[in-house]
């Protein structure tokens, strides 16, 4: 049990090992700046971030293997990590209190909608694997009235946010083909259901094990990478036809296969490289087929907000695998690196 | 001397070295056929695409080792290469002939002036390498009036055509930083002029022996590539900043360097690989920092028509580097491998 002045909390002390990571059950509880709120948090989902983050397996622009997070500089410590975070706020402006809550994990290089993100709750600041957290007020999105649980709104900003920020930087439009990779995983499932509310056709590379949980959340049509010894044939054939646009979190010895799946002028967003971030590429398919390859982290206030409405009119359904106490973090990011499962894992109060 | 019913030209009789490559003094005078022209060629500038397509080197997608075409197939034979024309209207509508044109070398998948080249001459169908050659009516832009001469003129659609789809594809504007790769060969010194005259900065890297070349041709500051040890580094300290763009026609152990200049969310557009079309990239730089590869072959009929207005203008300057008589043909192809001076080779009647 906590004081008023306490919290519990999951504690990165460095990058490292999961030794790194330590449970407290008296960390000093965050004090709201100005024009921020303090927010108790209800459910925080686990990502990649916060296991690379921790690792420090970012790499820097000078030296791919340095120790670093995702800035490319090793982040400050004693940090809580977690980016992904609903609750209720409990102290700030009186028409804030008390409402359920969505924060916004990024913060941004300017005022405008459009920016990009240059700092990210968990890595630059506190984040929500803890009893409580202070943001700034800007950055908390009221869904009181979403259909949604706590812990399916958690699963959201990252992942979705992600999603989202793929899509429409990748322009994709009703109609198109769009191949997502990783599709079990927790931006590809949000891909998944994000692309096919578009209206999009999505073809779905995955394993044989999730295909039923990957055509449920609105895939077209599932390749599984384990059954098939030629992707691209096998896309192409699944969509009868290239595809318009591809979706990767995966890169790895399978960026080239899902590359060629492309019809001439296609696109291929990526914001993610869990198979393996080094890879080998043609450039002459890339410019006599004229390609082109966006690069895409995390989404803009812009794409936040429309995540928001999507969550408050219950147009999207999260899947969450599992739920686990915060003090069984280490058992989460276990289960996060070694399970198969579909879905994402959740943290809850 | 060849008949009416003859020409002299230069045909190429199978994918292979320049013993496929055959000066013939008797060959069939093209008979042009419904809409089209007769043009007598005065000058034809030699490309690298006529030395590629004749080794079949540009591979396959199914097979990157294939021996094909640009298209991916091998192309029929025999054929008269030669895609860069300047020649005179000889048979025609009556309002064409006896003007000197530019051939636009592109057919295109559409009427619309974006639409792509499907096919190009000297390749899918007769180009330049000969006495006369029969193309479309629409493909011919009249530049009697060019302050430039034949063959400045001939050095301008594959060469120029290329930087102009490079740098409208990457949307380059005034006052940002481009760096442009290769920056002494043909279509690098048509980028550095082309980016020079809509007033961008312009980072050119060449060879120490071509620096005075390129900054004669509009290069705000050159890097030497073979007097620097850190490129990316020489580049971001000649700009004063990460780069806007990067235009690369280079790829190759290079490829990694030139991508590390750019600023976040920066774009490299890419036309060609000199330097190696096989290249290992980093994909955590490409999405975290959300650069865009641009994949870009060949101009637009857009492209062409911005290209025929600076012709007759007189705002841009090809540097012809020697001329050669058509029968000199392997002559010149051998000058092209081998020589370093920058400039074009053309070939004249």
């Amino acid at each position: 049990m906590s004081s008023d002045a306490t919290m519990r909390a999951a504690v990165m002390h460095g990058h490292g090992g999961p030794e790194q990571l330590v449970v407290h059950d008296d960390w000093p509880r965050p004090v709201p700046g100005d024009g921020q709120v303090l927010v108790q948090v209800r459910a925080a989902a686990v990502n990649n971030t916060d296991l690379w983050t921790r690792q420090g397996a970012y790499g820097s622009a000078s030296d791919p293997d340095a120790v670093a997070g995702w800035l490319g500089v090793p982040i400050e410590v004693p940090r809580i990590q977690g980016a992904d975070v609903c609750g209720v706020v409990v102290d700030g402006p009186p028409e804030l209190v008390g409402r359920r809550v969505l924060v916004d994990p990024g913060t941004y290089a300017s005022d405008d909608v459009d920016a990009i993100p240059v700092a990210v709750m968990g890595s630059e600041y506190d984040g929500g694997f803890a009893e409580f957290v202070a943001v700034d007020a800007s950055a908390v999105y009221d869904v009181s009235a979403s259909p949604l649980s706590d812990e399916q709104l958690a699963c959201l900003p990252i992942a979705y946010g992600t999603a989202m920020g793929m899509l429409e930087r990748a322009e994709v439009a009703a109609k198109e083909t769009i191949v997502v990779t990783g599709a079990s995983g927790g931006v590809g499932l949000a891909l998944v259901q994000l692309a096919a509310a578009r209206l999009a056709t999505v073809i779905a590379v995955c394993s044989s094990s999730a295909s039923s949980t990957v055509l449920a959340a609105g895939a077209t049509a599932v390749v599984e990478r384990d059954r098939v010894d030629d992707v691209t044939a096998a896309i192409v054939d699944a969509a009868g036809r290239p595809a318009d646009v591809v979706a990767d979190v995966v890169g790895g010895p399978g960026f080239g296969a899902v590359l060629a799946s492309l019809r001439e002028q296609g696109r291929l967003v990526i914001a993610g490289a869990i198979g393996g971030p080094v890879v080998q590429i043609d450039l002459r398919p890339l410019y006599l087929r004229q390609l082109r390859l966006i690069g895409s982290t995390m989404h803009t206030r812009a794409h936040f907000a429309t995540l928001v409405a999507a969550a408050n009119a219950g147009t999207i359904a999260p899947i969450v695998a599992a739920t686990f106490p915060l003090e069984s973090i280490h058992e989460a990011q276990t289960a996060f690196s070694t399970s198969r499962a579909p879905g994402k894992l959740v943290l809850v109060a």
